[in-house]
C-alpha cells in the first residue's frame, strides 16, 4: 500500500462489526450507580443480540434447563466440563423469552434450602454459647459444645448459601465460565429493569457478590494498552470507547502514542479483552477542553508535563454494573505514573457531568409549573425557588427581546437550552449570558444535590468515592453534541491529591461530605 | 570461570540459606489429607521460624492488636494499606506465643454477630415463603413478600460471616496478603495440630474457604519452568521439591533439560514463586524405577517418547494443605502435553506410598501381641489373621535360621524390616523373600484399606479422587533410605487414562470404587 492509500485507511471512519454496539451501560457512570435500571433500553446484553437471529425451536429450552440441573446436581468432582459446556452453549442459542424463563426457574427451583435452615436454626435456638473471658482456658465441655456450636453455625451459613451457587462456582472453574457469567448478568440486568422480579433481583445480587470475590485487583493484570498490541484487543478499545467515541485509527493511535498512556485490567480468565481501560494525557497543565486532549497536535514533549489528565474510563462488561474496578485501576495507574515520571505532580481528571441537564431541566420545569400555578392561585409556594440571581433573571430577558421568547428568566433558559441544535453554543451573545447561571447551577449540582448522602451525578459519586476532590469547572469545555446535551457544555476537573485520598474517601464514605476548591466554593456563596 | 571451575559448581551440593526447610507438609501426600493434623512437628510455618529468634517486647502484641482492630473496624473502603502493612508486619514480628494468643482474640472477639443473628432469625420464622407453581405469574403483593424473604435471608447469611471476614477480605485486595494469609494459615494449622480449640479450627475453617475461592484454577497461570527462568524462581523448586530432593545445579537442570518438563502454578498475587509445582519425563516407555528416570543419561529423544511420566509433585505452601489445586494442574498437563506432543499417549505416575510401611509395622506389631496373648491364654482370637501365606511363612522361617531371628514368619518379617541401615535390602537372598509378602500385602493397602470410605494411602487418595487407576506396583523402585523406610522400595504407577478420569473419579468419590489393573487384582486374589 502506497502512502497515501495508508493514511485514507488511517482516516476511514470505523465502525466495529463483530463487536457489540457501545451501549449506555459501559459509560463509567453507569458501572458505578450499580442498580443496573439504566439498562433498560435493552442494549447490554451483548450475548442477548446475537442470540435473537438464532432463535431456536421450543425444545431447546428443556435441553439447556437438563443440562443446568446435571451442572448442579453432580458432585463437587471435576467431571463437570461437557455439561457446563452445553450448559453454557444451549444458553446463548436461547431466545431472550426462554432465557429469562430459565434465570427463573434457576433463581426459584435452585434457592435456599430452606427446610434445612429451619431444621439448623432450631438446632442453633436450642444451644447457648458459652460466654466469659476469652482469653481463659476453657474447659473440656466448653471445647466440645463450642465445636457443635461452630459447626451448626457453618452449616447453617452453607445452607443459607442457594442451590445455583453451585453452578456459578463450576462456571468459574470452566474455560470462559467468568465471561459467561458477566455476559449472563448483563441478560439479567436488563429483565430486572424491565420490570422488578424478586426472585430475578435475588440471583442478580448473588451473582454479583460472587463476581466480586473472584474479581479481586490481586487476580488482575494492568496492561499497557499499546499500538503493538494485538488488533484483536485494540478492537475492543474502540468498541467500548463510552465517553469519548474513537473516529478512527489514527485518533486511536494517537491516543496510544506519545503524550498519551492507555491502561487495561486483564483478568486471566478473559484474556485478550480488558474488563476496564483508562485513557491519560500526559500535559504542561490540567487541560480545560477535551477538544485540546483529543486534538493537540503536536502533543507536547513527556518531558516537560507535570500533569497526568485522565480524560476516559470505560468498562468492556455491562455485567460487571456496580462492581468497582475503577478504583483500583486509578489509584496503580497513579502509582505507576509517580514511580516511572516522577516530574508529574498533578492527578487530574477531564469529566464529563452526565446527569447536569437532566437535573437543570427538570428543575426548570418544575420551577415553571410553580409559577404557573401561582398566577392562577395567587397563593404562594414553598416550593418556590429563586433559581436566578437579579441581574441573571435581567440579562436572560433582555435576550429575550432579540433571539427568543419567555415570560421570565426561568422560560427564556428553558427555551434555549432545549431549542433544536444548540443554537446558544454558536452565538456569542447567548453563550456569555448562560455562562452565570449555568456555571453556578453546576456547582451547586455537583456539590450540594444528594441522592441517599451521595452526589447526584453518577460520574461525580465515582471519583469522589475513589477520594478525589472537585477542583474546576470549564466552560465550553465539551462542544460535542453529546457535551452540549448532558452538560451544557461544562466539563469538570476532578483532582487526586494522593496524600488526601484516603482521608477524602473516608469523609465521603461516612459523612457524605465533599471536598472542593474555593474556586468551586466561590460559586456556592453565591447560591 | 574455567570449564572444570563450572563443573564443580554445577555439582556441588545446594543448601538454600535463605528459604525454609522441607518439611513434611508440603508433600503432596500431606496437602492431599486436608487435616493439617501431620505438622505437629512445627516445621510447618515459615514465618513462625523467623520470628522465634526476632522475640519482641510483650507491649508489641498489643499494638498488632490495635492494627487488626482498626483493620477490621474501619469501613469497607480502600483507605486501609498502612494499617494493613503494620498488621502483617507486626504480626510477622510476634512471638508464636503472641500469635496464639492474637489468633485466639481474632477467632473469639470478631467472631459471628450472634445478636444480630438471633434478630433475623425471628424475623425470619416470622415470614412464610410463597409457594405454588414457580412459573406461574405472581402477584404485586406476593412480590413484596418475597422481597422481604429474600433480604432477610440475605442479611441472615451476611450476619453469619464471622467479623473477621472483613480482615481476609481486606487482606485479599492489599499487596502481599495472599501471601501473608497462607503464612497465617500455616501457623493455625500448627496451632490446631499441638492442642484443638474450637474456636481456632473454626477460624482455619472459614479461611480454607476463602482461599479455596480466591484460588480458583481461573486465575492460576500455568508457567513452564526452564533453566532460562529466574534463579529467584528456581531456588523455590530446590527448597520445595518435597518427593525427591535435588541434589546439585546439574540435577536441577537435567529436571528441566531434554525429555524433562516442569510446571507450576503461579497466582498473580504471588509472583515469582510457583503455589505447586509437578515434574514430568518424557519416556520411551512407563518407568519402573525412580533410579531410572532420576539418572538416565542420556535421556531418550523426545520425538521416541510415547509416555509423560509424572515423578513428583510439590506444594511450596504449607498453609494450602487441604486444598487441592494438584488436580487442575495434573489436569492442565495433560491437555498441553496432548496438544504439543500427539505421540505422548500414556500418562501415567510413578509414586511413594508413603503410608505402606508404618501400616504395616502396626499390623504386623498386633498380629504379634494377639499371637502373644494367645500363647498365654489359650483362646483364639477374631483378630487374629494370616497375613502371609503358608509358603512365604516357611520361606521367612528357612531365613531366620541363616540371617535373623524370629519364633514365626510375621516375627521374621517385623525384625527384617526394622533392622538398622535396612540390611536386607543388600542381600539378594532376603530381597526375594521379602518381595511375595510385601507386593502382595502393597497391593492389599492400596487397594482394600481405607479411612472414611477413601484410600488410606494419602498419594493414593490424591490420584484416585483425580481419575487415576492403580497400574502397576514395582519392586526395588526406589532404593534410597526414604524410599526402603516408606515403603520398603516399592514404588506404584497409577495410570490417567483421559476418556476414563472423569468416570473414575465419580466412582470413587461416590461409592469410594478405586479402579486398578489386572495385574494388582492378581495380587489380591492371593490375599
Amino acid at each position: 500500500m502506497n502512502r497515501k492509500g495508508l493514511a485514507i485507511l488511517m482516516r476511514t471512519k470505523m465502525r466495529p462489526t463483530t463487536t457489540p454496539p457501545i451501549s449506555p451501560s459501559s459509560e463509567v457512570g453507569e458501572i458505578q450507580s450499580g442498580s443496573g435500571s439504566k439498562n433498560s433500553d435493552g442494549n447490554s446484553s451483548m450475548a442477548l443480540k446475537t442470540s435473537d437471529s438464532l432463535r431456536n425451536p421450543e425444545g431447546d429450552l428443556k435441553g439447556v434447563w437438563e443440562s443446568m440441573h446435571s451442572a448442579i446436581s453432580m458432585s463437587k468432582i471435576d467431571i463437570l466440563d461437557p455439561v457446563l459446556k452445553n450448559f453454557s452453549e444451549g444458553y446463548l442459542k436461547l431466545s431472550y423469552e426462554d432465557r429469562r424463563k430459565l434465570l427463573v426457574i434457576l433463581a426459584r427451583e435452585y434457592d435456599v434450602r430452606r427446610n434445612e435452615v429451619h431444621k439448623l436454626i432450631q438446632q442453633y435456638l436450642g444451644l447457648e454459647f458459652p460466654s466469659g473471658d476469652i482469653m481463659r482456658e476453657t474447659t473440656h465441655e466448653e471445647e466440645s459444645l463450642l465445636s457443635s456450636f461452630y459447626r451448626i453455625e457453618r452449616n447453617l451459613r452453607h445452607a443459607l448459601q442457594p442451590k445455583f451457587e453451585v453452578l456459578f462456582e463450576h462456571l468459574n472453574t470452566h474455560p470462559g465460565g467468568l465471561k459467561f457469567m458477566t455476559g449472563l448478568r448483563g441478560d439479567l440486568l436488563s429483565m430486572i429493569a424491565e420490570e422488578k422480579v424478586a426472585a430475578l433481583r435475588a440471583l442478580d445480587s448473588y451473582l454479583k457478590e460472587k463476581l466480586v470475590t473472584w474479581l479481586t485487583p490481586a487476580t488482575l493484570e494492568l496492561h499497557h494498552i499499546t499500538w503493538d498490541d494485538p488488533a484483536s484487543l485494540l478492537e475492543k478499545i474502540v468498541a467500548h470507547e463510552a465517553v469519548h467515541p474513537i473516529s478512527n485509527l489514527t485518533d486511536l493511535k494517537r491516543r496510544l502514542g506519545i503524550g498519551r498512556r492507555c491502561f487495561g485490567y486483564l483478568h486471566p480468565a478473559i484474556p485478550g479483552e480488558p474488563l476496564i481501560f483508562i485513557e491519560v494525557a500526559l500535559l504542561k497543565d490540567v487541560a480545560r477542553t477535551i477538544q485540546e486532549v483529543l486534538w493537540d497536535s503536536p502533543p507536547s514533549p513527556e518531558s516537560e508535563a507535570t500533569c497526568a489528565l485522565f480524560y476516559s474510563i470505560s468498562s468492556t462488561q455491562p455485567g460487571l454494573a456496580g462492581i468497582n474496578l475503577g478504583k483500583f485501576l486509578i489509584k496503580r495507574v497513579i502509582e505507576l505514573v509517580k514511580r516511572d515520571m516522577p516530574h508529574v505532580t498533578k492527578f487530574a481528571t477531564l469529566s464529563p457531568i452526565p446527569g447536569y441537564m437532566n437535573w437543570l431541566q427538570s428543575k426548570l420545569a418544575s420551577q415553571l409549573k410553580i409559577a404557573e400555578a401561582e398566577n392562577e392561585d395567587r397563593t404562594g409556594s414553598t416550593f418556590k425557588e429563586d433559581i436566578l440571581q437579579p441581574e441573571e433573571e435581567r440579562a436572560l430577558l433582555k435576550l429575550s427581546t432579540e433571539f427568543t421568547s419567555g415570560a421570565n428568566g426561568v422560560e427564556v433558559m428553558m427555551n434555549l437550552l432545549t431549542s433544536t441544535n444548540y443554537e446558544w453554543a454558536k452565538s456569542d451573545k447567548m453563550v456569555s449570558v448562560l455562562r452565570g447561571p449555568l456555571m453556578r447551577l453546576c456547582a451547586r449540582y455537583l456539590v450540594i444535590e444528594k441522592k441517599r448522602g451521595k452526589a447526584l451525578d453518577s460520574v461525580a459519586n465515582f471519583h469522589l468515592q475513589n477520594g478525589a476532590m472537585i477542583e474546576r469547572l470549564n466552560w465550553m469545555a465539551d462542544r460535542s453534541t453529546k457535551g452540549l446535551h448532558q452538560s451544557g457544555s461544562i466539563m469538570v476537573n476532578y483532582v487526586y491529591r494522593t496524600d488526601k485520598i484516603e482521608e477524602n474517601a473516608q469523609l465521603y464514605f461516612n459523612e457524605g461530605r465533599i471536598q472542593a476548591s474555593s474556586d468551586i466554593h466561590h460559586y456556592l456563596e453565591k447560591v
